[in-house]
This record gives C-alpha cells, sequence and structure tokens, in this order.
C-alpha cells in the first residue's frame, strides 16, 4: 500500500488518492474484465483505455478513478484498511463504466478520452452488451468478494444504480423540454437530476466503502450524503466546463454543451433570470439554424455559441453554477466533519473533495 | 394459491402451471416497476403488455412465463411453498424481459408479440434504459425481497446474467463468420451459445427458486442443469419455428429467421451435411442478394426463402435440430428424476418441460 509521506499540497494529495486508487482497483478490474467472452472483454478493454480497437496493448486513460478512491477512502474513514473496499470500488468503477459505455450510445457521442467511443469502434449491439456485461461484472465482483457483508453492499449498488437510470432518464426527457414558458426546467429538477446522474454513483461508493469497512447503517449514509454532494459538486464543474472548459485540457470540443443544446445548469440558471438577456438567450437557443447541429453544418454557428456563452455569463448563469458547486462541496465538508477519522484520511478525503471543485475556481 | 384438481392433460397443465406463475408474479412484477422513473416506468409497462404506448391501460401478450414458473416449481421441488421464491421468480422475468428490450435494438427488430418493439415506440436511448433499469430491479426485487438467502440467490442471477450476455455476444459474432469453408459455426458452438443466450436463464431460475426454497448446493446445480437442459430445448423449438413455423402462430414473419440470414441450428446442421445440397444451401445463403433485406426489398426473396427452406429440410437440417431437442429435452427428464420431490410438483415440472419441445413435434 503507497502511504503519502511528507505534508504534499492538497492538489498533489488529491492526485496522490486517485492514483493509489486506480493501482490498488486496476488489478481485481483487470481479472474481472479478463473472465469475459473474449469480444466483451474487448470491447470493455478498449473502453478502459487498456488496450488499441485491435486489443494491442495500450495505456491510455482510463479516468481518474474518483468512485474508487471514495469506496476506499470510506472504508479507512471507518477504521478498517482500504483493502476491505476493494471488491466495492472494482463494483463502482464497473458501473460508472457501463454507464459512460451505454451514455455514449445515447447521446451519439462519437468520442471520449480522445478515442472513438466504444460504439463508434464495434458497433451498438457490441457496446450495449459490453455495457451489461460491466452492469453485471460489478455485482458479480461485489458479492463473490464482499463476504458477509456483500449483500448490504450490494443493496448499496442497487440504490447506486436505479438513482443513477433515472437520473440518466431525467437528462434525456430534458432534451424535449422548451427553453421558455411553461415547462422549462427548473433549477429544482436540475439537481435531482444531477443527484442522480452523477450524485448516486458517489454516494454509493462511499456507502459501499463504508460498508465494507464495517461501519453501522448512519454511518455508511452519512458518508453517501458527502458523496452524493461531491458528486452534484462535480456535475455542476462539468456544466462549467462543457460550456467555458478548454478543449486542450477537457479534451471535449469547446462549447460543446451549447453546441449539443444540453440543458446544462448554467444555462437553466441564465433562462431563469428575470432580464432581457435571458429572453435573448432562449431565442437564441430554440433557434435550431444558429446554435444546432444544422448551424455547425453550415459553419455560421461558432458566433452564435460564443454569443450564447457570454449572454449566460450576463445573466449570472455561470456564477450560479459555481454558487451551487460551492454550496455542495460545502455541504459535502461539514457532513465529513461530522465523521470521526483519522487525520491522514481527513486530509486525503478533503483534497479529494476540493479537488472535484477546483477544475474551475 | 391456484391448486391443481383432477387429473388435467399434460398441455393443460403446462398452461395452468405457468399461468398460475403469472398471477403470483404479476403483483410483485407491477410493484416493482411503479417504483421506476415515471418514463422508465411506462417503456417497461409497454414492453410487458400491461399498457398502450401512451400509457393507458392493456392486457396485451406478456409472455409465457416459463422462468418465473421454474423458479415456482423448484422450490416447490425442494418441499418450500412456491411463495418462498417469489422475489426470484419476479427477478428471473425482469432479467428476461431486460435482455428482450436490449436484443430487440441490437437485431433491429421492429415488432414483438404483435406490437411495436420498446425502441420502436420509444427511441433507443429510452429502450436502452430502460433495460438497465430492468436489470437493475431484478437485484433489487432479489436482494430485498430473498431474506438470508438472497446473496447466494444473487450469486446464481449474476451467473446467469454473465452467461446470457456471453451466448449473445456469440450469437451476434455468429452474423460475421462465412457459411462454407473454414470458420464455418459448428454444431458445437452453436449448443454453447443456446445455452448461454436461452438455458442461462432458466437453469437459473430453477437455482434461485432452488435456493430460496432451501435447497442445498448440489440440489440447486442438479435442478439448474435441467432448466439449462430444457432452454436448449426451447432453443431448437425457437429455431423450427423461425422457420416453419404459421406466422398465425408464432406472431413472426414466416421463414423470418432465414430472411434475417440467422445462423440457426436446422442451418448449421444442413450446412454441416456432407451432401452437394449442402453447397447449394450455402451459395444460396451467402447471395445477399437471393435472401438478405436486399432481395426481400426487390420482392424476389420469397422464392428463394422457401427454396432455402426445402434444401434445410433435405440435408436433414431440420431432423437434427428436432433431434437436439429431444435429446435436451431427455436429459432434463433424467436431471429431475434424480430429484425426489411431491408427485403433484413432478407432474407439473414434467408437463412444463414437454409443453417447451411440444410446440413443433
Amino acid at each position: 500500500m503507497t502511504t503519502i509521506a511528507h505534508t504534499p499540497t492538497p492538489h498533489t494529495l488529491a492526485a496522490l488518492t486517485t492514483r493509489r486508487a486506480r493501482a490498488l482497483t486496476e488489478p481485481l478490474l483487470r481479472e474481472a474484465v479478463s473472465r469475459l467472452e473474449p469480444w466483451m472483454a474487448l470491447i470493455s478493454s478498449y473502453h478502459l483505455g487498456w488496450c488499441r480497437a485491435d486489443g494491442s496493448p495500450a495505456e491510455s486513460d482510463s479516468g481518474k478513478a474518483v468512485r474508487p478512491a471514495l469506496a476506499l477512502l470510506a472504508a479507512e474513514a471507518v477504521g478498517a484498511p482500504a483493502e476491505a473496499a476493494l471488491p466495492g470500488a472494482a463494483a463502482v468503477e464497473l458501473v460508472h463504466n457501463f454507464s459512460l459505455i451505454h451514455d455514449d450510445i445515447m447521446d451519439g457521442d462519437e468520442e471520449r478520452r480522445r478515442r472513438p467511443t466504444a460504439w463508434k469502434e464495434y458497433g451498438v449491439p457490441g457496446a450495449i452488451l459490453a455495457g451489461d456485461a460491466l452492469q453485471v461484472l460489478a455485482f458479480d465482483v461485489l458479492l463473490a468478494g464482499g463476504g458477509p457483508l456483500g449483500q448490504v453492499a450490494a443493496g448499496h449498488l442497487t440504490l447506486a444504480l436505479r438513482e443513477l437510470v433515472d437520473g440518466q432518464a431525467r437528462d434525456i426527457q430534458f432534451a424535449a423540454r422548451p427553453w421558455s414558458g411553461p415547462g422549462t426546467v427548473t433549477v429544482a429538477e436540475y439537481r435531482a437530476m444531477a443527484m442522480g446522474k452523477t450524485g448516486a454513483l458517489l454516494a454509493g461508493a462511499s456507502a459501499i466503502g463504508a460498508v465494507l469497512g464495517g461501519a453501522d447503517e448512519p454511518l455508511a449514509r452519512t458518508l453517501a450524503e458527502a458523496g452524493g454532494q461531491l458528486g452534484l459538486a462535480f456535475q455542476c464543474v462539468d456544466d462549467i466546463l462543457g460550456i467555458w472548459g478548454d478543449p486542450a485540457v477537457t479534451g471535449k470540443p469547446v462549447r460543446g454543451d451549447l453546441r449539443e443544446r444540453k440543458k446544462s445548469l448554467p444555462v437553466i440558471a441564465a433562462l431563469a433570470a428575470s432580464e432581457s438577456a435571458a429572453d435573448q438567450l432562449a431565442d437564441l437557443l430554440a433557434d435550431r439554424q444558429s446554435v444546432g447541429d444544422e448551424g455547425a453544418a453550415e459553419g455560421g454557428s461558432e458566433t452564435a455559441l460564443l454569443k450564447a456563452a457570454d449572454l449566460i455569463e450576463e445573466c449570472g448563469g455561470r456564477r450560479a453554477c459555481e454558487r451551487e458547486a460551492e454550496l455542495a462541496l460545502a455541504r459535502a465538508h461539514d457532513l465529513l466533519d461530522l465523521v470521526p477519522m483519522p487525520a491522514e484520511v481527513r486530509a486525503q478525503y478533503t483534497a479529494l473533495a476540493d479537488s472535484c471543485v477546483a477544475r474551475v475556481t
């Protein structure tokens, strides 16, 4: 096990925390994936960055392992060694990647982590099935490796999955809602969606880690709530990056969320402002010719997208989103403060939490 | 609980057995589905035949409830009341329907049980997500309702799901294999695929029912093996109906499996015959213009499809498939004979098993 010597900066500490989680979890993930039917193992390994499309080994980006890190920290927070939570850490990472593979199909996204998405590389049927396979594998790893606590932990996994699907379903339905007038998506609806889509699995990771570490239900629930708030903060930050993020850093196209006409929080908050700029923004967004794919095809949308981004900022949408992230982070810290834990673990927890938001502020 | 009076014919007994399973399981299924996010509940309810596309109540075909019936019978076989297996019966039916919804997307099938498929009605994203929701719900129902035996039962569910995905993956890959020469799909490969795609969940239903009924592991495994063999028999019969079935009875287009160029057992067995008719069949099937969708579009394929069906019969493909079904059924009976159980339960088990094959012989 890697221990943290000296006193690194919070930023370094967060990186060390996720790097340790990746190092501890990956052998179990690789072993689990290797047990899949070869084609399913290939698609999963490709998606996870372990190989190229043809199966030859590669070391691409596997993601930041925030969920495994939370599972391991939760176990340590309740006094168990990180290793106690390993099946849980692997399970939540498998579920995370199942949801990414299916989300990419549902959203029609062609790129993830700077490579073609799984469905783009292997077709929709293979990608649907590989997602299904990873979801099953998550339960397999947790039930087989979780010992007598596996059933309780699996209960938390089903809860997280149910809320995740629920959040994703709300998100898809947002697309059909109007940009203004009755039926406009509210900030409260957004929050419920984000708590499901992103919060649920961070909450689940924390609860599962705590349960496998021997925590009682109230303690597991407090850590889960902290994880959920972190998830909300995380999603808010993602939303800001989706409009104002630097493509060189995010690996996503500039103003991509506006281009895809996503009803993300900065947009929703801006539209809720009672200003003429908000009306102007609604008109602009409702016009598929200017900001939609049609606009992009005609090459005339970049100016409109930039204009929309500026209007969102003018209406306070960006600030409202940052504020939502900061509040969620503060709630996470308050919840973590309720849980007695070793100082070293708290330092890592805090650093990891802050790093979720530090990406934009 | 419905009990079986008098001595009904085996056919009637099988129908009573599945009808009882449907009646016992459906309240639990409805309660579980009603807990889903409203849009997910709508798509699932539509798929399950409980409502029309707009959500208004309907009583469409929900399927035959063979899997719930097996779960309930397995519990009764080991001396427990059928009710002990109810969470298991609901879980396997949820998994079955999850796999149907995803299969229809993967296969591009537009109709099921005489209605538009879920993806056709609600779009691919909604259908992918509804499938995911039902898979989660299966674990939820089993872990929440299975009591202390829930974890063991959930282990059997993950095993069944893993094999199901494995079989489906093999099946998809069959499509890319040649019709003749090296790389032709073998009967052994077909069997492994069918044991996964169809056998695994019938095996899982039996194992889960037995476990929830208090059976020890060897007993559960024997009943699971019997279920797996029934699944193989079931798939063979489906394959025969897929070519020679009456559309009025099956609800599927005549010679649909040939039209979709499926490498089903009658075809594989026929191609393996060392006869000139087999070569002729391979040439015919390899020609997308004559039997593929292109042929259908040109309206010139019906004759070719009929010709292919006749060649398959001439090469013994149909007979080989019937034989495979009969052998699998016989193995199922042999396995069931090893398990002491009440005479009334055995009669239902036998009737249900025989009815799987009686659909064609």
